[in-house]
């Protein structure tokens, strides 16, 4: 867990001292469970939540001995807890806790990266909005395609982070589960009436059949929709990268006052976010292929999932919340430099009308291969000339013959391009 | 593609003569769409339908000379059509035609994936019921536990598959999409409408705002699902080598008669088709990791994402086929030795209910201290000899003064570690 | 392995043909071996190649019904063998033959490879060294920084390609190995005099210590290496596609005379091959991640790693293979728009020469602060005003106060740039 | 960088507090190159080094500020400096020191890494010297194969580690480069001496021709053979597990004295640490996917490999660190059960040495099918019978036609599978 990406209140839940809080708190849940069935006597539970003690250098420190995290937990947690540590932990196997309180962890986490991802999807929704109809040059292979709408671009992201929030919503309640079944997972030793009891407290699905553990492919699914989300700000990143490049500058990442890209060149205002948001993309796909190797675990369970979970979790977690906090804000504080938007169709000599001129010769009677050849021959002359495409047609005695100059002006016309734009965006209720 | 594991429907659906003639169906849907709306005149599409030829070679004799197999296949298509040849492919970009049939096979090849994961499941259903109440050994770390039954095992898997399928039904509707929105999404040059009704010809959803194409995310979270069902499968194939070791001998995958694992050991069975899944599991989860980066695309799209594509479509969904087909025929014909696993008890000597014994020692009014001490001398003996637990303990004065033989006897009951397996089963309404 | 990305000779030594041709040449030189060890006698080996047929459709038939593709070849091979026949696969192990002709194979390929990577190394020198002195833009975070030459970029790919090269000869190496030590590789039925001497018969060299195979950690090295290949030409590959971009226009991937990008636009050449390189090297490092997890295989072997070889071997090797030919082809007929490269320096208004203006003016005795503030006010103004730098300060009288006209322009002399590039490019004897 | 898994004196290299002083140790040294190129006076440097002061709190407040880690360091550490501050940093890019003390970093990491991996090969060679004729099963796809020693087997491993140790060599020294060459890497406002100068002072290569910063490729195939090593101790590992299974119990890691596997089953030692070396594997092999793809930057740099590389540096170097002190520890004190591994011989009844049998009964002149058919005979009644294959033999009258008492005897001698054991280890010079 990287202290640079670490962000509250991610970055405590991962500390020491709550994740033993948790488990405190599942083995409290047991407690009650024991008394409402009777197993315990009535008020054990709140005597010894008033004497557990949560010491996070003791546990270590006992551990050292033990070498075994439950166990020093145990230990320091009823140092001085009196008759009542008989009903801590009794009947319980490790992983019933750390498992149980993994759940809490996650439900808890990944629903703070649900939230998150609302507001950035707003800030979306916002942004495509604002920018509905603001002409843009529309880009295949990074080369001048057709004249489109900013906002429609905008859509496109949200649209993409709209399926990331169902999925991810799918992942937060798949790993919102918890096991309390014994070392096997077959209850030898504790009834499922507790474990039934204990999902109520704690607000937890029970998971239907646990091995020692709960089945990882939750986790694997809930990194692969975190590689999505990942993808999806990347996506989004890369675009202002290339829009902010000096030649274009349609786009910029947010500056902050005082920061200093270069000395002296007021132009080197660089994508630094842009470019740290595309590297944790990469990041959170290599957890995820870890994630899917920790599926297949020996018979009952092998424990080779938990030294990459250590990593990963608190990792993956802090990172995807980081990204997407720091997405927030850049799409909130976009640049959008309208202006230059609109003199980028004149980089490519507003060619990118060229099949609409050619669509206009079709409707006026030339069959293609001709209207074909008429707009290509100004094109290239365009083109090589570097002169603008439009005042090439007015001058073309060929084109004359067909078009007169209004005619050729409402072809250069934006809105033609625009006009489906509305229902597109009625398709999502904007 | 690899021959060795292609397997039939999947295989054809990949050729090339499959994938022109969904070309061709997408196309002459649009056709139909301008039919509905006048722009065509009546019976255009049926009259095309009639003369189109797909015609894989001459397709690619034509590429070979464009460079470009939209193009080609267009023009070797057409080449005999006559006059409705112009209401061919009239409007459109070749995005609309590629992903729209692309739309049009992977909906294809994910129901028969869905229905293979459909019939493995149901294997699996049948094969925990089978063996609900059949006593094996728990096993952690590779090492008895604690007793448990075969069918509570097989049941932990059912559960998982239970849940890839959830998962791979929510992506079969997400890649079930098209779009006919032109080459930079904003319908230019073409109408919604058209689009619409394409849809309900084909019986695909309108993808709500694309760019050239239908954007990435969605396949990579079908790949990510496929990798999910591998490392499921690759979990069941584990359990079953590790269970067919020499060792062991629980399980056995099935041997084909007349098949040789070696020329003189008949103990030489090979569990090589669990391997060959594993293996094939690993290639899935690696496939996932190209798809995570096919999503970050430059503006409204570069072709970066269309090489890894021809080589992990046809390949992942031919694996994941494959593998599930291998799979179920693995489940529907597993030998199970049941007295195998009822002596694998002995192996350890019966100390898998030391547990239970020290329980039933608390039960007796000993302290969790004596009760311990007593059993811990007991199993250290019976390990260190090799000798019964059982047996060990019926000899032990200490322990005669808490337990008479029947008591003891009754400790080493499986049913008592079985006695909630029926809940278990009744969480699936089994 | 798919045919599109398939080159020869490449494609056809992953032929079913060529490797039981292969699997052929290592059983004759096994019966050399006897030969020569006086086990068989003379003239065996000839007499066997002469009767040997290798019949691909034959050995399938055969495979049908024993299911091992060596006992089928074995069979199909000798099936008109006569007595020599007795000699044929003597003590071997299946491994012992599939291993070392993998050997076989995997040298063959590799050195393909490392000509093909020899050729691209060859034309990246030859592309540096015609463009050492052109004068370009330096771009960080893709913002216009500094002045730099073009070659220099070239031979900073150039260098790293020399890097690759190191490692796939050292890879070569490593994957030039054969066993012949049966079973579970203690020669318990085989001499190491024959390994030795097969091993010098086919050019390869002795694994010094198997198992039933050669272990995978020297595939798995090799497929790093392919992904460090891929990934400098990706790298390559992504900075044409930004040089490409319509707003700069530095650079073009060759386009074939009547190749198409779009019908009516000139501009629209897009960057396809240098995207499907891009594709490509995602591809291969997805394969690596696989190779990786064929390393630990269970005891004396597991098959767990075929399937994935079966796969990830040919397609890795085809497209590494398919990848350096088309981007050698790439580089030799490169489209380098010098004119271009000099106007994208007005595009920022020559601001990249600013920081040389400020260390003139502390030259001339300014404090480092005085001289910021007025290079900064200067360029302010043109980035503000869009106005040449050079002019903006040839107009400000503070500047004037320190620099005359000639000093100014002196400044601007792209050769102070490129002054230590003869330097770098000695430092390759270049 | 996870805490429980950080050792030193690893750790400590990666706080922030070092990571200044490689700072400072680069800025020191480019001073002196001054003073040696007569720029800066003599005694700059010591000058500086007196009154620089490395205070991490202060830097972080600064950066706060600036937001901009390098002008932070340079403000913090100049406040107090005086004159001698104006030839702090002079000239230098921030990615000159940035770069330059991550080979610094890299090369002492690296070399701390090597000597690990080499007290483990010593470990692994001792072990393999030990075990060379300690019989043992050896077991193909988990089953019982054919007779070989243990240390065989271990010598396989010390092979591989061996590879292993020439790869991380040369991954150490492609790593030890650094670069002082400005913004662009063309050394346009500082000469290529002082580059050499402080190379030669940090014992560090020059890389031949940087852009902003080294090329990724470097890292990259430095953690492809962290992934080689980590996968080579996974190897191990997996065997220890396996070995380690209840049923067979020929190894087990070392068991500190006082650690619990279980309160009351001696038997339940578990194989944790080969686990988390297992599970550490898959960490190591995801990082260098996010390291391949940091590879292909922008021009002359973008900075999106920095926020990766500050996640797995660290995290790689210690977790890679870790598994080797790990596996050392595991390899010197591995619990070697020799009589375990004489007893497994029984457990498939002597089957293993079946072949030995049959190519006898070729040399007493039976044809192979004959042969063939009386040892295939023979075996099934063992195995069925589950009797010893060597008795059963004894009292087979066919059998007895051709070998004596004695002669049968003879074959089960293990001592002819462990003939050959002697020449393998004398590759190795052991």
């Amino acid at each position: 867990m990287i202290e640079r990406y670490s962000i509250s209140p991610m970055k405590e839940i991962w500390s020491e001292e709550e994740k033993f809080k948790r488990w405190l708190e599942v083995e409290i849940a047991v407690v009650k469970a024991y008394e409402k069935l009777g197993v315990a006597p009535k008020g054990t539970a709140s005597k010894i939540l008033k004497k557990a003690v949560v010491d996070v250098e003791r546990i270590k420190e006992v551990e050292k001995v033990v070498d075994h995290d439950v166990i020093a937990f145990i230990k320091s947690v009823t140092e001085n807890m009196g008759d009542e540590a008989k009903y801590f932990h009794m009947g319980l196997t490790s992983s019933d806790v750390i498992d149980t309180a993994l759940g809490l962890t996650l439900k808890k986490v990944v629903k703070i990266i649900l939230e998150a991802l609302e507001k950035f999807i707003d800030s979306l929704k916002n942004l495509a909005i604002t920018h509905k109809y603001t002409p843009t040059v529309g880009r295949t292979h990074g080369v001048h395609a057709e004249p489109t709408s900013f906002g429609l671009k905008v859509l496109s992201w949200y649209s993409e982070a709209l399926r990331n929030h169902k999925r991810l919503k799918s992942a937060l309640s798949e790993v919102s589960v918890m096991k309390i079944s014994g070392a096997v997972g077959n209850y030898a030793n504790i009834s499922p009436e507790v474990e039934k009891i204990v999902a109520e407290i704690l607000d937890l699905e029970v998971e239907k059949v646990s091995t020692q553990i709960v089945p990882r492919d939750r986790i694997a699914n809930l990194l692969s929709v975190f590689s999505l989300i990942a993808a999806g700000i990347e996506r989004i990143a890369l675009e202002i990268r290339l829009l902010q490049r000096t030649e274009v500058l349609e786009l910029q990442e947010p500056f902050k006052k005082g920061q200093r890209g270069s000395s002296a060149m007021p132009h080197k205002k660089n994508p630094i976010l842009c470019e740290r948001l595309c590297g944790m993309a990469r990041l959170l796909r290599s957890y995820s292929q870890a994630a899917f190797e920790n599926i297949a675990l020996w018979h009952e369970r092998d424990i080779s999932h938990s030294s990459v979970e250590r990593v990963i979790l608190p990792d993956a977690t802090n990172i995807i919340y980081y990204m997407l906090i720091k997405a927030d804000y850049l799409i909130k504080n976009l640049v959008v430099n309208t202006d230059r938007m609109k003199e980028s169709f004149e980089i490519s000599h507003n060619l990118v009308f060229s099949q609409r001129v050619m669509l206009k010769l079709l409707e006026k009677g030339l069959s293609r291969e001709e209207a074909y050849l008429i707009v290509q021959k100004n094109a290239m002359k365009s083109w090589n000339e570097r002169k603008d495409f439009r005042q090439i047609l007015k001058t073309d005695p060929e084109i004359l013959k067909f078009l007169d100059i209004n005619d050729i002006d409402e072809l250069f016309n934006i809105d033609y391009y625009l006009r489906n734009v509305d229902e597109v965006f009625k398709r999502f209720g904007l």
